[in-house]
């Protein structure tokens, strides 16, 4: 089999059902426990740090020490604009300026904090980005301060990558990137080379997108930084697990980005928390799962028949290959 | 494994692409050329027919040889509201009572015919009976007008199955009967005993339902009288190729309407003429595709494990028995 | 104009934006403080209070004394499962029969605390009774459960009205009572007379549902007991304020439960706090747009023009009166 | 007030309901007659006509005379791919060349016909160019075939305005242009300067956008060169009247374009033919309502104050302002 991908984790869903891990009663775990809870997930090499909230507690060298020892590599970090409640009204994009600058300087303290700890790509989700209303907002100045913003955050350390994750809502109604045609847009808009695109499989299905779709023009018109995979109905972010409601769609999200030359993890963002299911089963079962879709890929991908398949758009034998080599042969 | 059941398919798929079956340029081809290519389709065994359209040229007597002819079974008929323009605002609860009355009497004589076929399941879709604008209808008029429109045909011949199959929209946007829950609440309301449900897995779907638990709320609280198979993306009726989507949880409708017992056709409701499939290859995809999804069935339901952890509702080790099932060991 | 409803609100949001309503910095208001700033927005009249939440501080003798001093009537209580976090994996569906038991056990002290409060109306939103997954619960299983423990709890006291609100998912991603039919469905399956339906304006437009032909519905099989107002996209519960997105389907409820004789609250379940807008305000502008709304059916009422109408579903002539009725006069 | 813009609107909904328009029989009416009834609702000055099909029949010089005769003006030509069953699997993209090249040679054709006919604004809708199931297509493929074809029509005729109407589906699943984003990196891609966006108020609604913020990137991205009015509920093309569900969204689209400058037609793409509504009755409600919304926007846009309050992002006064604009004061 060809070689599989390095495998990250959403980290806080490891302080779901505590009781299963450690044995003192109603143990709040920090996050050197998520982290040793999740290093305990046979397969899994890497960890995302959300910036400011993990980096609250240990310093970047004792994080590093901790993650050495663990055998996990730092993937980045992700920003997460909640340190504050005036974040609420937007970050990038926030009607007072001076929150705006505190939102953009916190982020750029947040991509230093990420090359001291040895680093080189930030995930940014611009969540609250947006508005809820209708006129609540001068969309054509929302727009620009949030292109400003991207293009400031960039400028700070041209060395780091900077990948834009998109969704279509949450915590606001309507995000400013709410999909990824409108994050290249606003890519292109800031002129940066150092930007790119997050994909989460759960944000492209209810951003209406197809997943191999959204990737094959994000690796056309920009560069894919980060992919999240997860499942869902294609209304919310479900989180649920790889492959439980969708396994045909991200097959072909998969075999899109390794044809396309994408070398960064795979992180599981998911949510065990939701109904307490064991997170440390879980993510094995992710892995376990995208093993199998992989296994299923090398068997798709051995010869060039579906290739050729899909330039001459033959749904009907593409599906036949794609389910024999899913469920084999009869 | 264990038996399969008969397996149906929409007719009028067959008319597409004419030129890879007939070899006359343009071919037109009539009901009795849609059978015979529909027959051409391998382990293909039943057919449904549109009322009154398909009925409209040859007797039900020539039907009945054509089909012995070809060895297809009729598996029933299926309500048509098309003849008249007028239905267009309504079948059963058009606001014209005569229009309302040509409507009621066309399905006891769709009823009537089909028994003169030899067949005893009616399925009927009321996608004209809805509403499109706020402001447009008196909703409990509206329902009323609907129930007392199916007690009447179910009264009509009291041998016969009368199958409702529910929609959210189209032709109208918003459907009296647009999902599972409500359909039984207006067959409780009849109080008639010969009613029940027809289930299509891309209606449910875009009804935001859970298949699997459409169908056990159906059988729990009246009867599961057809099942059409088709996938789609969950916005709207898209006809795909069964299991192009959400394979998954077709496996998980077929689990649940095999242990509740259901015993009628599996009926493929798909579009191969949107984009100019083969309808003949496309058919045969899908038989192929249940054939796997039972086998699959086959090897989940050999023990009881699976049951016992639905009950556990311990999604994990589902999830993981699931997948094993599906794609093999790794 | 005719009569106004009492208004009633979501109290949680009046923790937002503190400075504005309190002096002290940071201030971290408690259930008393909460109903101090609700009961300062002119024409407000009642509020619901969250069990067991709300509940945990003030005895219910202290809070009944301070809503007397405030001018605030008690609606009602709503139930919360979040006091443990094995209700996360369900309520009344709960797979260990413990912490099922604890749920229903809970429900019924919370309604015992209701009637010594002198009220007679528990909301129950049961959003922990559901799945996420695709094979994660055997669905007539969990159907039998949450009817058995609604039943159970409807028992518990016959005089005291209890309603199911329901909502299509969060934080599940499918919830047991997702739409007002199939909560119809489970309150006939119980038998009991003491169980009704609140409806949610935006849990009915993600449902897929016309919000007046829920709440007729509702009304013609059952008892509608609450109305709760807001407004959103129909994708989640966004928690906009009343009549930003939808005022005419909003204008459609109204005048739906006025003529089918509702007289209980209209509620706000309104989120001020997602971007911090200043609660007072925006309850006073939720108050201000049920008026105009009501203004506006008090002319629409004042003949039988628009009744007819809709009997005829003519919707171009009704869509001019309401514009008229809504817009004035060119 | 200001002056209102130019109304064009949808022909084909003229066929609907002949018996009250022509005294015949059961009239088949033909283009000449749909201009006619078109023509005589009082407001409407302009249409669009399809191509091929609506100039299968007259020549572009007798249309152009008729047009003239009934005081209604050429907004331009829309181009259809249905006339070759060959399209259905693509009309830029399709994955036979022999076919995408009739294609670009039949838009071709339809500009030059366009502007013999003295219009220089053509519509191009791809609904074929997409695909319905996963592993259907090679998306960067055809990503590249619309691209270029774009360009090759695009500089057939520079000075010919060509407007891309994006639509999410409909026929096929999942369109390659599904939304405003999409298309501006299209048209970027293509380096054109004469190819612009058509925004359709339902299709940007099921596109999960807000229309005004769509129209609000068109315009800073490229030029807006088409607005369709319509309604309907977010999850398909309902062709419901305007205003008849989202008045406030439909004002603010109105404003946006009012404010960027936008001078071309307002067309009215609705469907009376779904049941059977008078079309022209219909059409003039959409005039008197787009009407009410212009004379509602100029109350709003008479001082400053909603414009700062924009950019303030102050949604509760914004509300408040435009609540007491449409509906008045208490």
């Amino acid at each position: 089999m060809g070689k599989l991908p390095a495998f990250a984790t959403r980290l806080n869903g490891f302080a779901t059902r505590p009781e299963l891990f450690w044995t003192e009663p109603n143990y709040r775990p920090g996050l050197p426990d998520l982290l040793r809870r999740a290093a305990s997930v046979p397969g899994l090499g890497a960890v995302d740090l959300n910036y400011p909230d993990h980096l609250a507690g240990p310093s970047a060298a004792e994080l590093k020490h901790l993650l050495d020892e663990l055998g996990l590599r730092l993937n980045g970090f992700a920003m997460r604009y909640y340190s504050e409640s005036a974040f609420k009204a937007g970050a990038f994009s926030n009607p007072d300026p001076a929150v705006r600058r505190r939102a953009i300087e916190l982020t750029k303290r947040g991509i230093d904090a990420l090359r001291a700890a040895g680093g080189d790509l930030m995930t940014i989700w611009l969540g609250q980005d947006g508005f809820d209303h209708p006129f609540q907002a001068d969309h054509a100045a929302l727009w620009d301060l949030v292109v400003a913003g991207l293009g400031e955050v960039a400028a700070h350390d041209p060395g780091c990558q900077i990948s834009i994750e998109y969704k279509p809502d949450e915590p606001r109604a309507c995000a400013v990137l709410p999909n990824a045609a409108t994050t290249l847009l606003a890519i292109a808009a800031t002129g940066a080379s150092n930007l790119g695109v997050t994909l989460d499989f759960a944000h492209a299905l209810y951003a209406g997108e197809s997943p191999a779709m959204a990737a094959a023009l994000i690796m056309r018109q920009s560069r894919l930084m980060g992919v999240h995979l997860n499942d869902g109905y294609g209304q919310r972010d479900d989180g649920l697990m790889v492959g439980a409601v969708h396994p045909v769609q991200t097959l072909e999200l998969l075999r899109t980005i390794r044809r396309g030359g994408y070398d960064g993890c795979l992180y599981f963002d998911t949510f065990p928390d939701v109904a307490g299911l064991d997170p440390v089963a879980e993510c094995a079962a992710n892995i376990g799962t995208v093993g199998a879709l992989y296994r299923i890929l090398d068997r798709l991908d051995a010869s060039n028949e579906l290739a050729e398949l899909l330039l001459r758009q033959d749904a009907v034998a593409a599906q036949r290959i794609v389910q024999r080599a899913m469920y084999g042969d009869a």
